[in-house]
């Protein structure tokens, strides 16, 4: 099986690579992607290093599968004429995700949209599809109604750029942290990704701007929809960038259509794949990015009755943005379609 | 004027000193306690040192103020003696904080609540400040129904031991962030103060455990119902400690008894006192910590009306922590009493 991945350079095409190899994808020959500026990078692979090439149609030729991995505007504008040639996309970038002809998929929680071979499939928002891990079984469980999500991103979902960024601020700003009681607001780093300081701060508006809410806050608004096949269910939420290189959490606030308990939330979750709890505050047992981060599972824990209500819970869930959140997803579908 | 501070030489302590100085607080002679291994500091106060005696009653004679960021064991043993024999407590602990017969105060929301000269007063927990400050204009507005919080913690509110755990992680993993997409978690550091690495990570359990909820998350739930008057009031509330020095945020969604729009919200929090707002996404204007940091003010900002909704909106708001958040609103609250 020829298998390519698109944007094979980048933190999330790396890990792609990385994913297929550990999941022992039946790929036999790998056709690595990325723009013109990567060319001739070399990239492991089981024991083989793979040229970079520059994107261009005539290298997907006789790929079964591609994974994308390039940005939005790169995917509108090449991955229908690949797919209408025959080659399955499974596409990360936003650009078809509310398409009402395009399956956006998480294996775990709605693997029915993957039926009739799909040629496109989306992949979910990183942030959405930790959330959604989360409180698909609980929705099962009781019936979701409502969120309200304020969620905590680590810089790896801007890309190596914005880790990098993260660095060099830190490079500036340590052996200063007393100073930061009081800190030079003049001087204070700022750099090209996030447009502020991102070091030793938190950045409550990330994406493009559209109107009041940011676009990644209307992903994270509009994908549960979907992918939990809820049209009306209520979500608001607050996406904030932290100084965190990887893992994505989100805090849930959630309410259900019939009673539900901790323990039976944590039951749900206990049974439900892709999840692992993690919930014994008194032994000091929680979920962190810094935990979830290398691993597959989404960690949930903090799970609380809301008080005074029999129908809301309270939890804080963490994923690997880079594996759960974009690579092994994109993973996971294929082997759905594949197998 | 014979003023006193008690546990001095912390964080707190020290921004109460600067405090008391920036704002020409009437105090002739200060009085610096602390425990006794800091016997002997000298801390200065407009163009004098002062030198930190160790904490005991009879320091207090003839002290007129005493303002107090000791932590809620010592406040629980000394104050009420320290009061009775006539000198004012303003008191930065939770010990006092749920006392019926003990003002919960912030002088902008709730001033009356010090009528009948109190020889105490709670200052509040400084997450509460922060939100309670952003809140109160739109609940003078539209009437407050319940609040779903998020909180973004910096670690000063932990003190100086917090600031120098954090530094010293940084410092242990500054140079391997690229490494930290799949962390080697036995390696990562780890401190006292918070039992699990803050560096590069988010830690959403805080103060100690009762039950599933955290003793932060409580004071979030309880205070403003007391500070706002709404005895009824529902709150919920998630606690996070984020790796930044100073500077508390809340991400805040809010249901109203009567419909409130977001320029509505942003014209009541205009004309509030203690708020500055921040607000113009499309022009980069957000509240962060880091601005926060240094600063009287509350930031708020990121106003959105929930979608479908015409009763709830949700905001971001970031306050100093140890200033407005503590020392500022302790030696406000004094101001009041005093003058």
């Amino acid at each position: 099986m020829r298998v390519a991945v698109v944007g094979a350079t980048g933190v999330v095409g790396r890990e792609m690579v990385r994913t297929l190899e550990e999941r022992n994808f039946p790929a036999h020959e790998l056709v690595l992607l990325a723009s013109p500026r990567s060319e001739g990078k070399r990239i492991r692979f089981r024991d083989e290093e793979f040229a970079v090439r520059p994107l261009a149609p005539e290298h997907l030729r006789g790929v079964e599968l591609s994974l994308w991995a390039a940005g939005a505007s790169v995917s509108r504008a090449m991955v229908p004429a690949v797919a209408e040639a025959g080659t399955v996309c499974v596409d990360n970038s936003s650009a078809f995700r509310q398409d009402p002809d395009v399956p956006l998929v998480v294996p775990e929680v709605n693997p029915e949209a993957l039926a009739g071979s799909p040629r496109i499939v989306a992949n979910p928002n990183c942030t959405a599809i930790t959330m959604i891990v989360a409180v698909a079984p609980l929705h099962r469980a009781a019936g979701l109604r409502s969120v309200v999500v304020s969620s905590y991103q680590s810089v790896s979902g801007a890309g190596m750029k914005a880790i990098l960024e993260l660095a060099d601020q830190v490079e500036k700003l340590h052996g200063t942290e007393e100073q930061l009681v009081r800190p030079d607001h003049e001087a204070l780093p700022v750099g090209e990704v996030f447009g502020r300081t991102i070091a030793f701060n938190v950045l409550p508006l990330q994406g493009g701007v559209e109107g009041d809410w940011t676009g990644e806050e209307r992903k994270l608004m509009a994908e549960p929809r979907k992918i939990l096949g809820i049209p009306d269910l209520e979500v608001h939420a607050t996406v904030v960038r932290v100084p965190v290189v990887t893992g994505h959490s989100v805090s849930v606030y959630a309410t259900f259509a019939r009673p539900i308990t901790p323990d039976q939330a944590r039951e749900a979750l206990a049974n439900a794949p892709g999840v692992r709890v993690v919930d014994d505050p008194a032994s000091g047992l929680y979920p962190t990015p810094l935990d979830a981060a290398g691993t597959d599972d989404v960690l949930v824990g903090r799970i609380r009755q809301a008080e005074g209500r029999d129908d809301a819970l309270l939890l804080f869930a963490c994923g690997d943005n880079l594996r759960k959140g974009a690579a092994l997803n994109a993973v996971q579908i294929a082997e759905k379609l594949f197998r």
